[in-house]
């Protein structure tokens, strides 16, 4: 068996809200705001988006969860925000050896912002 | 006295981020990751979310408490979500006559985009 695994797949998140007009241009379905609100409800606590920031300005962007320090609390905690991250789609997941490796889920970054994007 | 008085200052919530470096640059300092996940968590409902979306695509900026209607809850939680929008220094308001009528608080959605902006 490989010692790297995807232990995950990318969720569809991100292109869910990607497809979605601007919050400046129409009003959401409720369909877009359920999956952009569960986006933002994880981002909404000052030490996830703190690990997400981390992550995602990781050089190769991507981070494993050994190197998430200093972050004000315990590792359990940190597991516990990552899993809630990963479950809102806004990472993905690779096992590799003992260490689990996070990355920011494709697009997504560029969807929320295109989803906050002011009208041209 | 006038008619219309402006009852709440516009909160430096967004100013406060949008000094902050994208997600994707560096991790955010403390004070930043509290600014912006509290407007994140503002926004992390999908009533909340379609109710602010339907403010930021209205029509001249600007919405009355007497418009926001079909969201699916009623008249006090409308109430509720919209201050809470406007805690977290997404939202203005200002009173005219009997109603409040609310707007995108200035720079707030250009802040959050670039929060979430991807590296050059």
């Amino acid at each position: 068996m490989s010692k790297s695994s995807v232990i995950e797949a990318p969720r569809t998140a991100a292109q869910a809200v990607g497809c979605c007009p601007p919050l400046s241009g129409a009003v959401l379905e409720v369909s877009q705001a359920v999956t952009a609100a569960a986006m933002f409800k994880a981002l909404g606590d000052p030490v996830r988006l703190r690990i997400f920031s981390m992550i995602a300005s990781s050089p190769g962007g991507e981070l494993c969860v050994c190197d998430v320090l200093d972050v004000g609390v315990s590792q359990p905690t940190v597991s516990h925000h990552l899993k809630k991250l990963r479950e809102a789609g806004l990472l993905t997941s690779r096992k590799e050896g003992t260490w689990v490796h996070y990355a920011v889920s494709p697009g997504v970054l560029g969807a929320l912002a295109s989803l906050l994007q002011l009208p041209a």
